[in-house]
C-alpha cells in the first residue's frame, strides 16, 4: 500500500462572538475547556473582522453568538466567523444561537413579506454551517428551515426546576399568554401536574381595528399563576396578560420566559407592573442596568455545555433534545 | 447585429395527474382551456410512466395533483410529471397541490423523526418545480420549507360564503377544535362578526397517559356552532369535539373543513354523529360511496382557476393569496 | 490549546424498511449485528411515519429497502428514513436498494418522457444519501445518475455458483433474451466457458406494428440453455424466449435472473411454462403464494453483508464491486 | 403603478468555437443569420481567451463546438465561452455539441474509474449551460446525466435518405457491428424494411485474453450490407466487421456512421479496406487530408439549424428529437 | 392546442432600502418612474421587517441599498428585501450596491481569516439575487465572487468630467496613493493625457513595525495633483499622501474618490488638511454635518439610472460597463 | 446497541497526473511514501482514461497535477482523477495545483469576457474537490473563488533563502517589474532588509496605442537587482525590465520567479539577455532542452510535502500558509 495510515482523533473547539462573551466563557467553564482565542473587531465603517489565533484544522467547531441588539451586527459577525472557520479547514461547524434571531418572521402573514427565519437558516448554511443548535424556537417548524441537524434544546427543566423549589405547586396554574404558547404550556402542566389557563385576545367589537380585550380562560382566582412565554420583548403584552389575571383574582403572577429580549421600555414596564417575579435565562445578555429586584436570571450555560458535549461525543442521551422533558 | 429577434409570447398549460382528474378538468373548464393531453399509466410492478402528447416547450406549466390515497403513489406521479416537463423545456413549472401531503409532519416532535413536509417541498424542487400552490396549509410555516414562491390560497371565502347564505349569523359561534386552529378561526370571526369558542383537550388526571377531557371554552349554549378545521381525517376528534359542544347546550354543530381526507371510518363516524352538517371542499376527491346526506362538498376549482390565471398573467389581485380574505 | 481532543471511533448501523424486513434481518445476521430498532407506520391517510429508537449520532448508516410493490410507498418510506437519519446527525448515509426502482426508465425513448431513474437518484441525494448500493442495475449507466459513490454488486457468482454445482457445464449454452443483456451474458460465458446464443426479436413483416418473431441466434439443439436476465417482471417475454429455444431443440431451459419482480400473472405464466427451473435471488421478497416447485430463490444477504462490511471498513477487497467477478 | 412596462422580445444568437468554425457558419447560413462575432485565441502557455464583440444581453444563446482533437482544448474553450455568456447576461444558454465528447466513458466498467460523460455534463452545467443539444449519443442514458433539457437529434434520416437514393433497398441488409448498436439498427430496418444481421465478437477459446472471432449472425450472402455505427474512431473494428461480412459472402459493405472521429490510422485503414463506401456526417471536421474516394461526408448543418430554430421558437415539431424518425 | 397564449411583457421596478432613500428617489427620477412603495421598519429588538405595497409578480426588480453605517443592518435589510421579492414571484432580481460592503476583505492576508467579500456575494445569491450591480469595486476580482452577471460601473467619467471643466489639465499630474490604485490611475492618465506619480509607502528602517515614510515617485513640483482613490474612509492616509505631495512642491492637491465612506474623524481630518478640494460621489450618503466647504459631492444617480435602463432593455451600449471609459 | 463500533483511522494517499510525474514522485519521497499506482492514458481521439490500481476508500486523497502545456489536457486529466476518486469513496480530496492554471484571467477587463480562474475553481468543486492547494497565486483574491479551504503556499523562503546564501545582501535592491507585484516585493524587502524599486510602464505619448517606456523608479545604480515576479511566461517583459535596470546602471540583474511557464521563445529570450541569473522553482516541469546555464531550478517538493503533511495531520504549524513567511 502506497499511503500512510494513522489513528484519527477528533477535537472540540468552542468559539464565541462579541455579543455576549460571558456566556461562551461560562459554557467553556462548564466543559473544563477554554474559549478558542480570536481577534474580533470593527473597522471604522463598521465592517467586522475576525481572526482565530490558534489552528482550527480538523476541529469540531461550535460557534456561539447571542442574537441580541444590535442583532444584525451580531448575526453578521457569526456568519463571518463561520466563513473563517470553513476556510481554515474546520471539520464540522455547529452554529449555536441560544436565541434564534428573526424567529418570529417564520411565515408570510401577508403578501410580499419575507420569511426571514428561513433566510437566516439559509445564510448560515451558505457561510458553512453543518448544524444548528438553539433553545426554545419560536415555532418548532423552524427546525425544518435548515437542511441538516438542528439541536433544539428546552429551557423548561431549568425554569420549572427553579420555580418548583420556590412555590407550593398545588396552588399553581400555568397560563398561556396567547394561543401560540398553549403547546409549550402543556409541557409545563405535564411536569408540574397543574391546571392550565389561557389568555384569549379578542377584538373589541366596539373599537375599530384593535386587539383589545384580554379574556382569561380557566380558573385563576386565588392561584399562583405562572405565565409562560418563549420571549419577553417590550413586555407590553405580558403585563397586560398579568393584569387580566389579577383582575380575575389571581393571587400572584410569575412570568417565566426563556429569552429576555427586554427591548425598549421592557425593564420599566415590568418593574412597575404588578407581576410578582420575572424568571428568564441568559440566552441573551442582561446588563446591570436591565436588572431589577423582581428579575431572576438563570444560566443556560450548563444546558448548552451538556448539549455540546453530547453532540461532540455522539452521545445517546437524547433527553436534552427534541422536547424530551 | 448577427442574430434574429422576434416578439415573445407566453403560453399557459395545465396538467393533471390521475389522482383526481375531474378537478383538473373543472379548473380547465373555469379557465376556458383544456387539460393538456397526456398518457399516464402504471407498469406491472407499479412503476409510473408519463408522456405528454403535445409540445410543452416554453410553456408556463401548472401541474395539478390531489394528494389523496394512495398518497405516496400520487406524490411520485406528480414528481415524475415535473421531471418530464423540465426535460421537455417547460419554461416555468408550478406544482399545484390543493392538499399538501405530509403537511402534518412539519417538525420533529421527538428525536430521530423526519420533517417530511420539508422533504416533500425539497423533492418537488429537485424534480424541477419553480413554484408551489396550495390551499390552507396545515401550518403557515410550511411556506418557508420551499425556496421560492408559494401561492397559499384560502378556502375561507368559499366555506364561509356558503354558510352565510344558509345561517342566521347572529346566532353563530365559531369554534376551534384545538389550539392549533385558533388563528384560522379568528379569520372566521373577523368575517362573520361572531364570537369564538375553543375546545381545550386536557389530560384527565385520573387516567394515565391519555388525552381525555374535551373542555369547551366560551359560550355555546343555544348557539349554532361552526367547528372549523383544516382537514377531516378519521373524523374521530371532530366528532368528540361536537359531542362536547352538544353537552354544553349547543343547538346545532356544523363542521367546516377545507380538506376532506375522510380516511378509514370517517364517513361512518360522521354520518352516525349528531353533527348537523359537514361542509368541505374538493381539494381531495370524494367518491360516491363517501357521500352522505349531511355532507356538502363545495368546489375549489374556481379559486384554483383564478389563482392560476393571476400567476400566469402577473396579476396584481392579491386578495386570493396570503390570507387576504 | 483551548479545546479537548479524544480518539475517534466509527459505528456501523443497519436500518430496514417495512417492504422486506426479513432481508435486513438476514443481512444483520450475516454481520453478527442487529437491525437498529425503529417504529415505522402509516397514518390513516397513508402518510408514513418513522422514528428511530436508538441514537444514530455519528453513525455510518446503511438503510435497506426492497423496491417491491407498492413500489412508490416503499421508495417514499426509504426517503423519509434517510431524512430522519440526516436530521439526527448520522455521519454518512448509504442507501441500499438491492433492486433499483424505476431503473428501466433510464432514458427518454420518445419526447416528453421523464428519466425516472435519474429522478430517483436525485430524490435520494436530496433526502440526504451520501452513497448508493445496488445489485445488477438494469443498465450500468445508472451509476452515473448519482453524484457520488455507487456500489454496484453482481449476483452472478451466486446464481452461477448454484448452477455450476447442479449442471454438467459442458452441455450448457448461455442465452441472452434480448440485445440489452448480451454484455451480462458474456460475463457468464467467461465464467462458465460456454457458448453464447441470442434471442433476436424481429418485427414480422406480415403483421403490422407488432414485435412478433423470436429468432434464436446460435446453436441450442440438445443443449441445456441458461436464459440470463436482470429481472423477471410479468414473465411473458422470458417464456416466449424459452419456447423459441425449445422449438430450436433445446433440451432444457433454465432461467437465471437477479430480481424476481414477479408481477401480475408471472407466477402462473412461469409455472405453466416448459421452463425447467427458474433461479432468482431475494433482492425482492417472494411470498409463499409466489413460490412454486420449479422456483429456486437464493439469498442475496451474504453478498450485501460483505459489501456493507467492506464499505464500513474501507476495505480493499474490490472483487465484490464493479463487475469484477 | 410605479415601474415601466414594455413588450418583451427574444433574440437568438449563435456562437461558434474554433474547433470547426465552418460548421457554425453553415448552420448560421441555413438559418439566414450570422455567427456572432467573437475573438478566440490562445495565450502563449495555451490558456484560452474569449471575448464576444457584440452585446449578448438577454439573448437565447446557442454555443456550437465540435469535440474533435485536441478534444480537451475544445471542451475547455466551450466551457469558457459559456462562462463569458453567463457573465454577460445571456438569458438562456444551449450547448450544442454535435459529438458529445467522452460519451464512451458512460459507466464504470471496473472499480476506481471515472464516469467522464457525467463529468462533462456537470462541467457544462457549472459553467452555466441551461440546455444541451447533441446528435446520436453513444448511449441514450447520457441524456440523464444532465439535469435539464437535452435535445437528442438523430442523423438517421440524413444517412438513410442518402443511401436510399443510391441503393436498391431490396437487396440491403442492415448489420450491427456489436451488441450495443442493435437498437439503432432496428430503427434502420424499420425505415428501410430490410433484414438485420449482427456481428458477434466471441472470445476465441484457443487464444488467451483476446477478443478474436467476429461471428456474423444472420444472412448476408450476396447482399449489400450497411454496417451502422455511431462513430468511426480508429476504424479497426469496423474493418474487421466488414471483412467478416465479405467472408460470409456479402456483395458490398457500406459503412454508415454519424461521427467521423477518424483517429490515428483510421483513414489509411478504411482506404485500404474492402469496404465499398463510408458515409459519415460532419459533426466532426474532416480535413482535406482525411478525405478519400470512398468517403462521403453529409452535412449535419441543416438538421442542427432546424433544431435550433425549433428550440428558439418553442416549436411543436418533435419529429427531430428523441428518436421520432 | 390545449393552453392559452398571450404576448409577454416585461416590467421594471425599482426598490430602495432605508440606508439612503434619496439616492433611489433620484435614480427613479432620472428614469421617469417612481420607487416602488414599501413598508420597511424595525421591530423593538432591531429585527427588520419589509413589505412591498404593490404587486411585484413577474417584475425585473432592481433593489438599491447603500452600504453605509450601520453597514450590517443595511446589508441585512437588502437581503430581506431580496427574499421578499423572490417569494413574491419577481422574475429577475438585480442587487444594486453602489458601494460593495466588505469589499476590502477580498482575500485572507493571514491564516484563519474570512473572505467576507465572497461571503457577501454568496449571501445575496442565497437570498435570491440573480445579478449584481456595483460602482468601482475595491478590486476587479470581486466580480468573480458572484456566479452570475456583475455590472461593474465606473465613476471616472463623472469625476474626471467635473475636474476637466475646472482645471487647466496641462498642469495636472495624476497620483496613485498606493500601489493598489495604479491601474485605476492609468485610466485617468489615459483620459486626461497627464503624467502619473505614485506614493510609495516604505517601512522606515529606523522605526520598528511601522509604515512610515510616504515617498513620492514622479514629478509633482508646481503641479496640480489629483490624488485618485476608490474610497475615503477615515481620511488619514490620503491626508498624509497630500502632505507628502506638498512637501515635494505640489501647488495644489485635489482628492478624487468614488466612495465617501467618511468614517470617524474623516470630516475634520480633511477639513483641516492642506488639501484644496475633495471630490466624491454619493454612492454613500453624505449628511449635512459631513459637508464642508472644500467638499464636492457629485451625483452617481444618472449613471445608475442609465445602467439599470440598459440592463432592463438588453441594451448594447456597453460603454458604461467593464471599464470602457 | 445494535451496530458495531471500531476505532477509526485516516489514510493519506498521494496521486499524480501525467503532466509532471517527477514532481509527485519527489513529493512522495519527501514524505516517505509512494505515489498511489494508477493507469492514465489517452484514447485514440485524445479522451483521457484514468484507473486507480489500489483501494482509495476512506482515504485523504491529494491529487497533484502541474498545469503546464498542453494545459487544457492536464486540467481535464486532473478533473477526471478527482471524479474517479469521488466515485471510489475517497473521504476527502485536495487538489494540488502548484501553478493555478488560468489564474491571470481573474477578472473581466472588458465586457463579455470570462472569469476563467473562477471557472477553474468551480470545475474542480463540481468534480468533487473539497480543498485546493496552490503556490503563489497570481492574485490573492483567487482564494475567494473557491468555496472551501485553499492552502496558499509561498515560494519566497525557497527563492530568497537560495539568494541570501549567494549574494551580499547589503548591495541588493528588490525590483517589482510592474505595479501588480509591489506587494509581493514588499515581503522580500521585509525579509532581506533591502530597498525597493519599481518598473513603471508608461505609454509613450509620441507613439499611439503602445506600452512603451519602462521607467525605473528608485535607485539601482551599482546595485544587484532582484527582479521578483510570480511567473515567467514568454520572458519578453522581464527582459525589457532588466534592460531598463541595466540602463540605469544596475550592476547585476537576477530574476526570481515562482512559476517557470517558459512559453514560446522564453528560453532563447532569457539566454540571450543580459540577465545574470534566473531562479525559478519546479511548480512546472523544466525540460532538459529548456535548461541553460544561467537558469537555476529549485525544488518546490519539500514545501508541498510539508504542507500536505500538515493538512493531513491537522497540524498547527501555520507558518507555511497564508503568507506567514
Amino acid at each position: 500500500m502506497s499511503g500512510m495510515t494513522v489513528p484519527s482523533q477528533k477535537k472540540l473547539m468552542l468559539f464565541g462572538g462579541r455579543a455576549f462573551p460571558e456566556l461562551a466563557a461560562e459554557v467553556a467553564d462548564c466543559m473544563g475547556i477554554e474559549v478558542a482565542p480570536a481577534r474580533l473587531y470593527d473597522f471604522a465603517n463598521g465592517e467586522i473582522m475576525v481572526r482565530f489565533l490558534e489552528s482550527v484544522r480538523g476541529s469540531d467547531a461550535f460557534v456561539l453568538q447571542s442574537h441580541t441588539a444590535p442583532i444584525n451586527q451580531w448575526i453578521m459577525e457569526q456568519l463571518i466567523m463561520v466563513d473563517a472557520l470553513k476556510r481554515a479547514s474546520a471539520k464540522r461547524i455547529t452554529v449555536v444561537m441560544p436565541f434564534f434571531g428573526y424567529a418570529r418572521q417564520d411565515k408570510k402573514s401577508r403578501g410580499r413579506e419575507p420569511i426571514s427565519a428561513r433566510l437566516v437558516a439559509d445564510l448560515f448554511a451558505t457561510a458553512g454551517a453543518d448544524r444548528l443548535m438553539a433553545v426554545d424556537l419560536h415555532t418548532a417548524q423552524i427546525q425544518g428551515f435548515f437542511d441538516g441537524p438542528v439541536d433544539h434544546l428546552f429551557a423548561l427543566p431549568i425554569l420549572a426546576g427553579y420555580l418548583e423549589s420556590k412555590l407550593n405547586v398545588s396552588n399553581v396554574t400555568v397560563v398561556a399568554p396567547d394561543a401560540g404558547r398553549v403547546r409549550v404550556c402543556e409541557r409545563w402542566t405535564d411536569r408540574l401536574g397543574t391546571p392550565l389557563a389561557i389568555i384569549h385576545k379578542r377584538r373589541d367589537p366596539d373599537v375599530a381595528n384593535q386587539v383589545k380585550v384580554f379574556e382569561v380562560v380557566g380558573h385563576v382566582k386565588g392561584r399562583t399563576c405562572i405565565l409562560v412565554d418563549d420571549m419577553i420583548d417590550t413586555g407590553g403584552t405580558i403585563v397586560k396578560a398579568a393584569d387580566a389575571l389579577f383582575e380575575q383574582g389571581a393571587e400572584r403572577v410569575i412570568v417565566a420566559a426563556t429569552h429576555g429580549v427586554l427591548s425598549g421600555p421592557a425593564v420599566d414596564t415590568l418593574k412597575n407592573s404588578r407581576i410578582t417575579e420575572v424568571v428568564i435565562t441568559n440566552t441573551l445578555p442582561v446588563s446591570q442596568e436591565q436588572r431589577f429586584d423582581k428579575l431572576t436570571v438563570l444560566s443556560i450555560a450548563p444546558l448548552l455545555a451538556r448539549a455540546i458535549n453530547e453532540v461532540f461525543s455522539d452521545g445517546s442521551v437524547t433527553s436534552l433534545f427534541d422536547g424530551q422533558s
